[in-house]
């Protein structure tokens, strides 16, 4: 593992998050130099030169059954084979295809996106509404979410370690709440549990937390009022503390954090189902740094096709040995740090193994989206 | 990681449940300085100056909904709502605080309690009796249990490396059973499968097991017959092998057994539910080691807050290199040991973060307990 | 931990599977020097010495119920009983026996068999035919499968890693599929997931992926396309990548892949459920090599008995600090590699320690097989 200090080139993927889907298509079409018209990743399959060894890789047997070319009757033939067996495999292909191509689907917001502080007298002023909105997980699908500042996940916290920071918290839910820093050493009357360590926020109520930040790493917040609830329905988000002196991390190039969910709208990376989850774009011979973060109520073992994973931090800690692995298992609570060295050039899946959270007959859903590594 | 001989001054935490509930709420007041006559943990935030910030933190917006401050009307209001709804959020409210002022609540009986041998011939001998008892897993919540002297989790075995053993088991239970010494190295005819190692114990019989103690660490008992059934109604225990030399394990001051399950009663430490948990409590500047052992069906992840653990062994045997985490994901049958250093007083919670294992709408219960660590 | 050149002596457990259950069973009957005749495990008890300490064990107290001597009565007792509330014990001692002595109980066919390569210009070529077969699970119990060259698990490849390696899929399926390589680096237009690096393989089709293998250890090969029912009805095997240089891994004398399912046939080790699991047979003092494998929606931490594994492998990478435990929690995805060194004889019990996945009322099923180790 090599040890750097931090670099002027260090980019952080977060930021594209403030741009939206609309930034990551722009991307990929650059990156396949195709201009703004294209239809989704078809076209990135096209210029990874998929097409032709593809083509030229298919045999059509003499047992092949014949091929229908009318979708009309196509579509009039799978229904009718729908009511007795379950899908016609032509009509699963066009689905599973239409899945593809609309990825990175567009969606009303994102998640996650980088919460700026004001300074006032040396303290990093942070401001969280909790509240209530509705949020579009896939095209259409709309689930009503408790979100802080309209987010799922909330807005990203980011500071340094040793910064003295305020977060100011509003209530505007229908019922009480309250925010715990999880992975975060705080003072006991700080750690947001409700009887415990502070009064509930009620309905309309604000409520200030600040603290000196003691420990570095990829941590969380999230409600620690009916707690299954609030959390459930999208109040978490990611509480990231870079380290003083960045020189006992590995070095890397893109920083990019995945929060795993389970209940809003089903299986979500970072609030969205698939088509509409994120790809995670990086240029050939970047290292990029993932942080796994799990928010839900199962497990969530993270398989990215192709490359494997150095894994070196848990839970925000730095592991004193780093292992590779190329399926990450994360438990709800948990956070993992890995780095992913980008040498293959292509759209690698990546998505949950528990594969009843990825894919149905259907085509892919949920817990999938993809690293982008573009030559 | 610091290594040290063993030191006159260990405790062992494990003593403490000899003495039950009364003796951990006694230590609770004894650490607030507040006698015999205080209902709870409500005390304890007190003490820890949680009430005073908690009160200046918080600002009540206009737009706060009215306060009802009539319990009478309130009660009768939440009762309609809750017909339509749900329940009204103040008495959700009500409901959290309740439980967490009964915290620690007392329940007729505690397991995992030391087991004394008697000695014969330099073999220490060990009797289990197999029975059926009632036990009551939260205050007035009393399920049938399958157990070993009475007691869920069964008592806990403790010897020394090398040590000879003998366990007398005697079953009265209604149906046959045997006993497996869960990471224990024995000879095969000594490893309690029925009809593999050994003939099941039927009903009314009695059977003996003897072996050499051959490998140290944190180990389990439980019957391995109808073993879904009977491990899920309370048929096991801590087997802890102190080794010879303890050199070879981290410095601790205390020593804390903590054994998860989710099928009698629900989610359960030690085989009671919140508020009936018991809470860990240290001194400000204690090492703690805590032993994490699931004889479940489910995977739980362990959240303590506000205090790292450096996770030193695995199933009995340690580490290579130990490492630092907040979350310790426990699968059924793994063992795991920990050490957190005492560093932060207060009244720290300690919860699965499968939130679904530890809150709902009507507050904290199963696998909730805290760590207090006193000044 | 003792690092080896590869030796002459190394054996690989799988190429037993080629001769299948009959194998077994003699190596265990040569193994107690008995003979053909003999009814299973019954007999690996008593030569073992199980039942004579276990008889002297056993003490009938005077509270004991009856014993039912007469199979007939009891029969009709137990029924009369079990409609009342649940089976008689005598009856469920019954059941448990039956299922321990037909250990290994013989069924059709076998998975996860060697698939022998030709070589064409240097060439390994390998042929996959996805079709749909009836597989036996346990003793009478067919399932439709889906399944490579009839079995599942599919056939085992194994090679050197450098190889270069052409695999011919033939898809016979009455749907689409296409297949990734667990793993494996390889180009991205090689990684099997249709409409983002490949067309599906259309029924009748047949499709050619070409590599060069360029990572070494205990991968997988299984279905992508409509993957949750695919891989779920039996479309996955092992891809197993011998390094060049055997050095860098631990010394073994045995060689053994198991594959945990979850979904065809409810629980299974390489496609069986017990009593029909295959028992992994290794002789006093060598080291066994178990490659873990999960290709199903739920995690199962593997324990077992006796004899503690070191673990050295996670997803084909070895660790760069090896460490001891004794159950194995494989999530969905993940390979564990890991070496028992084989110093206690006996027949030794290993399952999943999800109990719900290992035994009933009924007695074993499911996830449950032994570690025979021969004197």
């Amino acid at each position: 593992m090599r040890h750097v200090q931090p670099e002027a080139t260090t980019q952080d993927a977060n930021t594209q998050d403030l741009k939206g889907v609309d930034v990551n298509r722009r991307s990929m079409l650059k990156y396949l130099g195709l201009g703004m018209t294209v239809p989704g990743i078809a076209a990135v399959l096209t210029a990874c030169g998929v097409g032709a060894p593809a083509a030229s890789a298919v045999t059509a047997s003499p047992s092949a059954e014949p091929s229908h070319s009318e979708a009309a009757s196509h579509d009039t033939e799978s229904t009718s084979k729908s009511s007795k067996k379950g899908l016609d495999w032509e009509e699963m292909d066009r689905m599973h295809e239409e899945g593809v191509k609309q990825f990175p689907a567009k969606t009303a917001a994102m998640g996650n996106q980088p919460l700026e502080p004001r300074i006032e007298d040396g303290v990093k002023v942070f401001e969280l509404t909790a509240g209530v909105v509705q949020w579009e997980v896939t095209p259409g699908e709309f689930e009503e979410a408790w979100a802080y500042n309209e987010q799922v996940p909330g807005p990203q916290i980011r500071v340094t370690n040793g910064d003295q920071v305020r977060i100011i918290v509003k209530n505007d839910l229908p019922e009480s709440t309250a925010v715990h820093w999880h992975g975060l050493i705080v003072p006991n009357n700080q750690d947001g549990v409700p009887f415990i360590t502070q009064p509930p926020i009620k309905p309309g109520e604000t409520y200030t937390y600040e603290f000196t930040v003691k420990n570095s790493g990829s941590h969380m917040y999230h409600a620690h009022h009916n707690s299954t609830k609030q959390v459930g329905k999208g109040l978490l988000g990611a509480f990231i503390v870079e380290p003083k002196e960045r020189s006992a991390d590995p070095e890397y190039d893109i920083d990019y954090t995945m929060i795993l969910n389970d209940q809003l709208g089903g299986f979500t990376v970072n609030g969205k189902g698939f088509p509409a989850t994120e790809p995670v774009v990086a240029k050939l011979g970047q290292k990029l740094r993932i942080r796994y973060m799990n928010e839900g109520l199962l497990i969530h073992p993270m398989h990215l096709h192709g490359l494997p994973q150095l894994v070196f931090a848990r839970d925000g800690w730095n592991l004193p040995q780093p292992y590779m692995a190329d399926t990450i298992n994360v438990a709800p609570g948990e956070r993992w740090d890995v780095i992913v060295e980008c040498t293959e050039p292509g759209v690698w899946a990546f998505h949950c193994h528990i594969l009843s959270h990825a894919e149905s007959e259907h085509g892919m859903f949920g817990m999938v989206t993809a690293l982008i590594i573009e030559e």
